[in-house]
């Protein structure tokens, strides 16, 4: 009986690392709600991939919220006046890339933690990634947990004595690694979208920072790359 | 010259609380970029008010993001389903009022963080209150902490060094004591709307936890009360 299953909030991108992270969710006993968040990013395809690959890790929900961030810029997925890099890891003096999205995945966790309240959900999951990534802060273990500090102090549940979990999965996984964990659990990587710049249809351009390590990823796993590139 | 002055994003919602906390920025040095969020909120007349009020107390910008908490619902505020309360403070079990909006003060100030990164702001202005909203958990000077802590982790600032502080001025303050620092600071409260449905132009009901409030807090302020009802 999926009632009797405890309920997770999966922030679902409809990227590869979300879809793997949906199945692992859905693996580990939680019946997933899943959150997409559309937030004036470039790669609009990635939300049709995203409801596909709910609709086939059986997602009990999927909900869409929009944000405008490009209201305030300041990223090239987001400032149509920045250009998506195409040589691989393009990095500010700081080491951190320029795709990176303000205050990114503090928001997206806000708004989980949110729907995770109105569901009387405990557990979040989110598929950040400290390897690929690196350059992410929040990305990083110390900003999980630091969001489930937050997250009880934040909250009515919280007051009522809820400890909410962070679960990010992924977060020492290569791209190789989540490949293969993911087709072990019946994703269908053809169906989701990773390419910063895909097109309407969600064909990949193939040059772009996250269509580099996808790709590499593949190949490092020793598996066709199911990727449909224009 | 207001270009050496420190910039700070302050979170504008319209209401008499935050009007205040634009001027208090803009007394202590501070140049103010306001950010105002509609989140599918009934009072969407105070967005209007924000944009007068910004306006009067000369924020160097003002911007609007739009989020629709009503996907996932769950408060008074958000949920059409759900009535406003008329009875002063009508709660919950746990003495939180219904009109609490799930994690709503962690995604204002995720949206703020965001756009302070964007301008190279490290401090942000909140009007959260612990005294007249005591029962929202998200308004107490934990959480604050909390989210300070948050914002050094989550951030590209945070990682180079910077250190954000969120101000919330008015966290101890009684209505009545907010009324009379906004009226010194040249604050017009006739512009602002607190009402939970206020009319279109703006017009409050007289009947709502929120308007209960703001009346008595003019009239502990031994003033007259400026709000024009309908």
């Amino acid at each position: 009986m999926s009632g009797n299953k405890p309920k997770a909030v999966v922030l679902l991108s409809g990227g590869l690392d979300s879809a793997t992270v949906l199945a692992i969710a859905r693996e580990q006993g939680y019946q997933t709600y899943a959150l997409s968040v559309s937030y004036g990013q470039r790669h609009v395809a990635e939300l049709a991939a995203a409801r596909r690959v709910a609709k086939r890790l059986h997602a009990a929900d999927h909900r869409l919220m929009e944000v405008n961030l490009a209201a305030v810029g300041g990223s090239a997925l987001t400032d149509p006046s920045i250009a998506v890099p195409e040589s691989a890891n393009a990095q500010t003096a700081s080491g951190i890339p320029i795709t990176y999205v303000p205050a990114r995945n503090t928001l997206f966790l806000s708004l989980a933690l949110g729907w995770a309240e109105v569901l009387g959900a405990k557990d979040l999951f989110i598929g950040v990634n400290a390897v690929d990534y690196s350059g992410y802060p929040d990305c990083r273990p110390e900003f999980i947990r630091a969001f489930e500090t937050l997250a009880r102090l934040a909250t009515k549940a919280g007051v009522e004595g809820a400890r909410f979990r962070i679960h990010a999965p992924l977060i020492e996984a290569s791209k190789a690694d989540i490949i293969l964990r993911g087709i072990a659990l019946g994703v269908d990587f053809g169906e989701t979208v990773s390419c910063y710049q895909a097109d309407v249809e969600g064909r990949a351009c193939g040059r772009c920072d996250s269509c580099h390590l996808r790709r590499s990823g593949f190949a490092n796993a020793g598996l066709p790359d199911p990727t449909r590139y224009r």
